[in-house]
């Protein structure tokens, strides 16, 4: 009789946001009139701007001739994607990473899922606690974690580093020693940064350590400070530690056209193995590349007009996130993050539980944000807030918490 | 120090078509003038037709509105491809196959490769041989094999099932009795076709040994005699014992466009799991769902227009395979294939060895095709070519090997 993989059966319950739309949807079957507003998942609201929908009504034109037509791609994208990626994300910034070492896909959380393959199935992980929930379920999964402990609320094997308002939100170099190290700034669901001195510190261990440093750069886009790094490579002796992944979901609203990218360079091996050759190998076993009218649409976000109207759409998203958090300030709350990043991270008056607050905030007002502890037990007491609504739906909430 | 999966150095070399791409390269850098005619590598070369562009192009319009953006879907795909695919590839041919037990992706390799994650390490796995090489190469990847063995020339504790001749390329029911059976059908190197008779019997042994079937249905739309079957759920009782993997493809020509399915039945269990619910704990932790634009294409292939239109580009790759068929035949050749599938299955003159005459094709004649090696042991000494070219580079390719 063939078995399945024992390990799914560790996983707790549903993934978070599936378990908040099921939720979501089981009072709008009770309340068919309810006004909600979504700020629960990060997905964004505005639609695809001018100049990529035309790179993408051209790209749909030339698939219907001969001449034009692109079957299979390269598994890794095509260069015109990856030449222009290390050109104005990298080469601009002063970070040597070539077009080569630039992996497309259809998206970041993807790769964050898929990236653990390559690695041993010993090797000890650690994560930040909260923390996106796609880097522990993978783990699990793949049996990188003993059984879900249910005195610490997590998994036994797996090095939770705590993220609180006592360290700001960045996790201290651990104490045992890990192999492997998920970061994720600006944070995911904090909306909190690091600095480079301080991402410099995490290179520097990890060098020391031979561990490696998984860094999902998903939000880079909303850094609006100065000294606040876009990107790990821009710390010295990166190229040997750290692998980075970026998203086209957050800064140009890729969430339903699909499109991200992972960097792995080449000097990143372990006892003489590059990583980018396992993945290179893993892209072409298991993937057949991203669609090529979705590639032209991403070549798109970085003409001249693409990036006017796109840097538009991000000061409309962090029109948003100052308002939330302004607001909620201003009712006498404690509030983290927005400010280089599209969430707010809101502390739960009166000690309240995070799931309790969020059938409450369903309940009473309408208004659908994700629950803190759904990341980790550190998210305990906290609630995540998107920039991702409407203006006048973020204005409408903030009126409806007021009036709660 | 981090380590990583040494599974992967189990894989002898690189994935097969990198191979070829990387040969015939090589050879267009020493012979810059050289007319290449490609019948390797699967993909299609006909555009997309114009019913998908349209769907295409209007779908692309809706997200650059504020009423018809999409962001992210269900990770399952659209309820509008779901329903459609039901109704149209399981329903109308009376198979019992509802809308939530099929899965959209991103295209059948990225299914075909990731469906082995839900099983256990210990499963042993029956594959064809010859065969598509995702099926070995994933496992390898996942440690469910042992080394490669160079006196077998395959990889330890596989259950290779020889297609050949003899045989009809039809596999005979192993009895060593395996977990987890990859079938495909029509097939994947050889073009040829199970009858429903046979394919029952694989569904008893499956159903009686507690064993799964799964298979890759990608070329269905091939076929184009009757008794045949187009799904395994044709069959009595596949709902306990296979899951279904389908293309878009190989019918719609969506190579460069991805989109794919995997069915599901609710029925299939291993000790009270269903196989079900963790594809749908995989998809929802590890991807995102396909491109909205991509899957409003998918609809556009089950419209009236849509269905005409590609019955049309299907009869003209067809009108390829039947040239290259009975072209070679007429020059003495022995071919298989072809019939009710794009590829045809090649013996290769003279004893010769299948890469000898890959690299003989391409030096001579400058024809690429596919060396059966390449797909294991018993392709050894046959070689495939696509019926995916134009017309008039299929018939120029038989010219030049009537020459030779």
């Amino acid at each position: 009789m063939f078995t399945i993989n024992e390990n799914y059966l560790k996983l707790q319950g549903n993934y978070l946001f599936s378990t908040i739309a099921g939720k979501v949807n089981e009072y709008k079957a009770n309340n068919q009139d309810a006004d909600i507003i979504r700020l629960g998942i990060g997905d964004v609201t505005q639609p695809i701007v001018p100049a990529i929908i035309e790179a993408l009504h051209k790209a749909v034109d030339e698939m219907g001739t001969e001449e034009g037509f692109h079957g299979y791609g390269p598994e890794q994208g095509y260069a015109f994607l990856r030449e222009t990626i290390a050109r104005e994300d990298y080469r601009a910034r002063g970070c040597e990473i070539k077009a080569d070492e630039i992996f497309i896909s259809d998206g970041a959380k993807c790769d964050v899922g898929n990236i653990q393959e390559i690695f041993g199935i010993d090797n000890r992980v650690a994560i930040c606690d909260p923390v996106y929930p796609v880097y522990v379920d993978t783990n699990v999964m793949a049996g990188r974690t003993g059984a879900y402990n249910s005195i610490t609320n997590g998994f036994d094997h797996l090095i939770y580093m705590p993220c609180t308002p006592m360290n700001g939100f960045v996790p201290e170099l651990p104490s045992v020693i890990p192999d492997i190290i998920y970061l994720c700034f600006p944070n995911n669901p904090t909306g909190m940064t690091i600095t480079k001195e301080r991402l410099q510190q995490w290179v520097d261990y990890a060098n020391k350590n031979g561990a490696v440093i998984l860094y999902d750069a998903a939000y880079e886009a909303y850094i609006s400070e100065k000294g606040i790094p876009h990107s790990i490579y821009e710390c010295e002796g990166a190229r040997t530690c750290a692998i980075e992944m970026h998203s086209f979901s957050k800064n140009a609203g890729f969430t339903g056209l699909r499109l991200g990218y992972t960097v792995i360079p080449k000097e990143l091996q372990s006892n003489g193995t590059s990583l980018h050759s396992l993945w290179n190998r893993r892209h072409g076993t298991k993937y057949n590349g991203a669609p090529y009218i979705v590639q032209r649409a991403g070549e798109a976000v970085y003409s001249e007009v693409g990036k006017k109207q796109l840097s538009e759409q991000i000061a409309y998203y962090m029109k948003n996130a100052k308002t939330i958090r302004e607001g909620l300030t201003s009712y006498g709350y404690t509030v983290y993050g927005g400010d280089n990043a599209p969430y707010i991270w809101w502390k739960v008056p009166n000690g309240k539980k995070s799931w309790q607050f969020f059938d409450e905030l369903l309940e009473k007002v309408q208004i659908v944000g994700t629950p803190g502890v759904g990341f980790g037990v550190n998210g305990e007491g906290f609630f995540r807030l998107t920039a991702f609504g409407t203006y006048e739906n973020t204005i409408e909430a903030l009126e409806r918490i007021k009036r709660m």
